[in-house]
């Protein structure tokens, strides 16, 4: 939903930083430099970096090696980089999340804070995406007050404001949700993908949010690699299987195959 | 707040269609006819009148025959008519609100329903400002499915939209709630005119909204008619009698010495 979000009205382009199955999609710096330079060739002013964190779709964390490599490129090539940590709360099992506002204070001393921006909203880890609360963590003061001025026409109800206060205030409610909410996701995710198993469908291993990133390579038609064969798979799905399940091609994913598909909301 | 809420991001310039306390500050054709004129003679293009119905800062109502003559000078003139009717629901006495879309589908049958648009707000009528919710009614589609658009990062919460069906949905207390509404204002606003009215001090004769339109000419020092002499005026007020009114040029009232007091909100 990046397109959707971040596109259509303000003329951006996105551009893939390309991740494999060999190594567990992870992102490297190799991806990076190449997508950067692919972009730069092309004539492309490369203005940020935009990552998930942790990862939609893959359900997985970035780790702080990655995040410092990520804050240092930024520094050096005078790029925003955006996280957006919208399933920070939805982590289920180790390793821990770390975010990007830890790894400047603590990894990466020397990183620029005014290119770091963070998003997050209480839509996923609490399920109140009908609240329309979100949020922009940024050490840009300009940045903030931008946001500050542009929000004037959609704030949050008062309404909201106080029941989420509330909630929020209470560290023992708090503790106890993300603590219940963890173990339950941790205890679908593991019934879901020991299903799918027995049934000879693999997923990567995850560690959050509240889908899987599904492995159908192996029942492409014809055992034909392209993304008309997933987009044809994917029509079964939603058509036979009644699954509403997300191709990997609409997260710019090039390897056809890989299936997101949500065991919770 | 249309210099705030309209100018500011859009780059929009509003210019006052001047009105004088010698009709009691009636919009007249040929005030809006010098106003349009003046404008295209200054190289400006104009694409629309914007009115509030009920007044802010007046309190009054606007008329059929005027809300007729406005609606057709836009459908010759091809500009848009924007009518805030965000006071709609805070009529108080007679004569009785007209809206804009009464008026076009049974006084002006010509009218082009693509160049009228209302705006709305629960925020005076009920007193929600903190809820945030605001309508846009238009017979334009283009305008409609835009709105739409433009909403995605600002919608109201979910909590709210079900408080404000329920309550909306109920017309015992829709009804109720108007009735002991308008009752209230009309009280508050007969004793605040006429305690005024005791220390020589008039006020327009209003029929709706949460305010007078206070005569304070005779104040000004030495009697000079002067939009410096309401601003000193103005800072008297607020600084001396502690009391938060707004002045005339604010308003971009041409005559010195009116000011909006609001006696409920």
């Amino acid at each position: 939903s990046f397109d959707r979000d971040c596109c259509w009205r303000s003329g951006i382009k996105l551009l893939p930083i390309e991740c494999h199955s060999s190594n567990d999609f992870r992102l490297t710096k190799e991806a990076l430099v190449t997508a950067y330079e692919r972009a730069r060739s092309d004539g492309v002013v490369v203005k940020g970096i935009l990552i998930t964190n942790p990862s939609n779709p893959l359900g997985t964390i970035t780790d702080r090696a990655t995040l410092a490599m990520l804050a240092t490129f930024a520094t050096e090539h005078r790029v925003h980089l955006i996280c957006d940590e919208i399933y920070a709360g939805s982590v289920f099992a180790k390793p821990e999340f770390v975010s990007i506002a830890e790894v400047i204070e603590h990894d990466v001393p020397g990183a620029d804070r005014d290119l770091i921006h963070i998003a997050y909203s209480l839509s996923k880890d609490f399920g109140l995406p009908g609240f329309r609360v979100g949020i922009v963590y940024s050490f840009n003061d300009a940045v903030v007050a931008c946001a500050r001025k542009m929000s004037s026409f959609g704030l949050v109800s008062s309404q909201t404001q106080h029941f989420l206060a509330k909630m929020l205030g209470d560290e023992e409610f708090m503790a106890m949700f993300l603590r219940e909410s963890a173990a339950r996701l941790a205890a679908r995710n593991e019934r879901f993908t020991a299903g799918l198993r027995e049934v000879g469908i693999g997923c990567l291993r995850s560690n959050a949010g509240l889908f899987s990133w599904m492995d159908l390579r192996g029942m492409l038609r014809g055992g034909e690699k392209t993304a008309e064969a997933e987009l044809e798979l994917w029509r079964v799905i939603v058509r036979k299987v009644k699954l509403n399940v997300s191709p990997g091609t609409s997260f710019h994913c090039r390897e056809p195959g890989w299936f997101r598909v949500c065991y919770a909301n």
